[in-house]
């Protein structure tokens, strides 16, 4: 390969900053003021989530979006602090003992550290398929568990009172204790918050789009509501001196940028985090692909997914030693960045330039900003992860993934996420290996007057005395070949007029050396009861790995190219009509 | 299901007592007077190998043989001690910490009761399938380098030595440390055993067939070797008071036989046997069935999976109670069963009432059997275990099935047993994992004057500009999802006159819920690039599962029964003639 095609692959950023231009410029510019007016609030609600001071927020922000810029390979994604991953931040730093906030954000920094270098390496060993296991609706279930479990947490901020808790089970406890408590000025807040946020996102915008003003200027208006509230929120706390009503502020939120320095970790805390970054590192990557790849696919550009694994692993060790926490590509906000036009992965630049701004130079306003009006954007944020039609539509569609997800979601509501997820993927897991262990076999036979076979207990067909046809609906591999051997031995002990055993093989994909052993027994036995086993249709790529082998010298039968031929070529006697046993 | 019918499954005893006659009755008691001979210094010996007094191999016989007579579905399984179990149960119990050789014999019945529990349970709950994790390459891999360890075992009692070790490299260093400590009359003793029981196995076996003499006979001649040499070394040990010249003697053994009784097992010796029972169950169950299978379909008998796990387990905790180890059906002992024609389950009965014999009048004799007699006999019978030709066959077939082999012949060798077999498990689930979430995907043509469609990149075949003809050899489900969204976003960037991209679905076995909604992912994705999706050729299974979601009615191409058909309703233009790229 040579150096300017690997520096491309490897610096996305090469192929794409010599042809920016002016048109590109505008559009990415707009696109980062509408994600920038969105990310602001949330990043300094995502912080609160994860249990780390407000600027945090700003700092994963910053750098993991400057990064992705450099790296990534999708034009749109937006990579700083998500919900649920901030959930998972919170649960993986409650698991230690952390005596101060500082040694928390040091914690929260390896923790992102250790979610970068493992990302970074699965990149690098080109291991992404990894994140193939966990399975859609796993995803779906882990994702309803989480935001139902983030909107308990929040409730303690907009009741005005104090909770902890990893799981449903124990927050609805911690509520229950405390609701006596409750701050009915900070309630007020909260629940005009809501509403004011959910009226910008539907009907101000619908409102905006009827007077005709375009839909870009629209949808920036819409999704300012959470920074409205913010701004109007401060104002009235400091106003009204709303303190000494009991409502909580957010406080001091030091001004200026952070230093870039390596965290400093000790040995223990990093086995301590170890695992949860791992959970973590994957549950990012996969959210963000999957966002990555439907926006890129309608546009007909493409990412390079273990490229995306060097570009968010490089993300969040930046996210680290800038003093952030763990970041991927959010859903919502990836969108939006899509839909304002975004058209280089510049417009993430931009954005993280104008966090900065707000950093360097509007940190004291946050002073005033009430916690609860950052519990009302995450309330509104994580409505639309909770979707309980998966439990439904997997019921419907197989018991095998409704299981999956009923482990999942229900792990997770009741011990918490880490648990939840991992249970969730070994589950799917097996239940894959279970599936696959017991194949769909059919005894086929000859649909009559036509060189067809079908299953004989689904159509009439025609077979012979001397012959067993047997289609074969899986690939043979460890987890089935004693199924299949079982299942061969006991037709064939019903039949003592059977002569030759006939394996269709159209469906079967693969044939491992257990397959292979099996075939070589189960004919050696065969030959014992003087019947011959025979393979039909066998597959190129299968056929290709066979003749490296002594498996056809050694076959009692044949291999034909066509079952049919097969058939011809074997059978005695008239055919039996029957079928539709 | 009538209650006689539910006997016969759960008791198979009830179905061939009351056909019990005379010609059976004198083929089980040959049989059981040839398995007698081979199994009585096999009993002692394994009970040496995992490291246990020599009594406690008698008993195990006697118990597990007696209750898979009543239990078990073969006729010609011997259910007792063998070399890998055994060696096993060394490694499970040489993890506690055991003070006496009473404490070590109830940690053994212990864990014959936890294994016997553990195997009846999965046969209660009919969950037999879970054997089928472990693939014939890996179990070659595994009794091969356990094979290895025995072995090695082994050379301290034929040189008079005393060395200690869970693998090889323990094993080696401690033969090293002790090598000078060689006692040559005890090594004399052993080579001269060997030397004998493998010419009773081949050249006086061969010598008395071609002297005319009945095969039945020279059979059981050649397998008393074992036995004939025990009682000639008893003999020179008491005549020349061995003993005196360092050799070392099996020593007392108890007369009679035990009374059963329940181990006095503790909660925490339960805790720490746990995981190796179910190791023991599972490794003895796949060796148990794989001969039961083959020696059963030979003769057109049929054994049941389920009720083995029931049978087994019963030998297991009878073994338990009465003072034995865990037990399982052996390969060359029950191959000699069934060549010397035992006919039912009463040929283990009369096996068992030899042993008890044996036990109840015999066992002064064995006070002066020399230690290497016994390690004489195992090292003979290990060799055949051994067989390194699954490496290069492995090597040759498949780099997959390899990999799995080569870490489970390793790690077993370095490590130990446990860790061996079961890196082993997991490295050969997730390379299948692995395997089936990069699935053979190819893009398909028409054969020119024909309705067959093949791999572009093999034949010379005809495409049409605006359809794009893609052949998925994969069931799919969720860890293949993503590969095929993928392809099909890659496959359409390149293309901007495509118009319809038509999935033949001939290889596709399953369809799961992830699958499901990537293809409603993929098929929203392409409809805002004006391209259809079309399936040709689902399979009924699968159209069944499909019939009940929406998916049909929202897809914006059509389904198609043959491929052929759907090319001809969506082909413009001329035909490309292409291919074999």
């Amino acid at each position: 390969m040579n150096k300017g095609l690997s520096l491309t692959r490897y610096l996305p950023i090469v192929s794409w900053l010599p042809h920016y231009e002016k048109g590109k410029l505008a559009d990415d510019s707009i696109a980062a003021i509408i994600v920038a007016i969105m990310l602001i609030p949330q990043a300094l609600a995502y912080a609160l989530l994860a249990g780390l001071p407000p600027e945090t927020g700003l700092y994963a922000s910053i750098f993991g979006l400057s990064l992705y810029a450099l790296f990534g390979t999708s034009n749109t994604l937006s990579v700083a602090p998500v919900a649920v991953i901030s959930l998972m931040t919170a649960a993986a730093l409650g698991r230690l003992t952390l005596d101060s906030v500082d040694e928390t954000v040091v914690a929260a920094m390896t923790l992102a550290l250790l979610s970068g270098g493992f990302l970074l390496l699965l990149g690098i060993l080109r291991l992404g398929f990894m994140a193939n296991f966990l399975s859609h609706p796993v995803i779906s279930a882990f994702i309803t568990a989480s935001a139902i479990i983030i909107g308990l947490s929040q409730l303690q901020h907009v009741l005005g009172i104090s909770t902890s808790g990893q799981n449903m089970i124990e927050l609805l406890m911690s509520l229950d204790e405390s609701l006596a408590d409750t701050n009915f000025v900070t309630l007020g807040l909260g629940v005009g918050a809501i509403v004011f946020i959910v009226f910008c996102k539907t009907g101000l915008r619908r409102g905006l789009l009827s007077l005709g003003i375009n839909d870009r200027l629209a949808t920036m208006v819409s999704r300012s509501g959470p920074l409205l509230v913010a701004l109007i929120m401060a104002s009235l706390a400091w106003l009204l001196r709303l303190d000494q009503q009991g409502v909580a502020l957010l406080g001091d939120v030091p001004q200026g940028l952070p230093v870039p320095a390596i965290p400093e970790f000790s040995l223990e805390m990093l086995r301590g985090l170890a695992g949860s970054a791992a959970l973590i590192s994957i549950i990012g990557f996969v959210e963000s692909i999957s966002v990555a790849q439907t926006l890129a696919a309608r546009r007909r550009e493409r990412i390079d997914l273990d490229q995306e694994l060097v570009g968010l692993g490089a993300s969040n060790i930046a996210s680290s030693f800038g003093g952030g926490f763990p970041v991927t590509g959010g859903f919502s906000r990836s969108v939006v960045n899509f839909e304002a036009g975004a058209a280089t992965p510049a417009a993430g630049l931009f954005t993280a330039i104008l966090i900065a701004v707000v950093a360097l130079f509007f940190t004291p306003v946050l002073f005033w900003l009430p916690k609860v009006c950052l519990a009302a954007i995450i309330l509104v944020a994580i409505q639309s992860l909770i979707d309980f039609s998966v439990l439904t539509k997997s019921w419907h569609y197989s018991k095998a993934d409704f299981t999956a997800v009923f482990i999942t979601l229900v792990l997770t509501l009741t011990v918490g996420v880490e648990f939840g997820i991992a249970a969730g993927v070994l589950a799917s897991i097996l239940i894959h290996l279970y599936k696959t262990s017991q194949p769909h076999v059919a005894v086929i036979g000859r649909v009559v007057g036509t060189e067809h076979f079908r299953n004989s207990k689904r159509h009439k067909v025609e077979t012979f005395e001397n012959l067993l046809s047997i289609r074969i609906d899986e690939s043979l591999y460890f987890a089935n070949t004693r199924y299949l051997e079982e299942l061969i031995f006991e037709l064939v002990a019903d039949d003592p007029k059977l002569k030759h055993v006939i394996l269709a093989c159209t469906a079967v994909n693969e044939v491992d050396m257990s397959a292979l052993e099996t075939l070589e027994k189960i004919d050696e036995t065969l030959k014992q009861l003087n019947i011959n086993l025979h393979l039909s249709e066998v597959k190129e790529p299968i056929m290709d790995k066979l003749a490296g082998t002594q498996f056809f010298r050694d076959l009692s039968g044949n291999n034909y190219l066509s079952h049919n031929q097969a058939v011809e070529d074997l059978k005695q006697g008239k055919p039996i009509l029957g079928g539709l046993q």
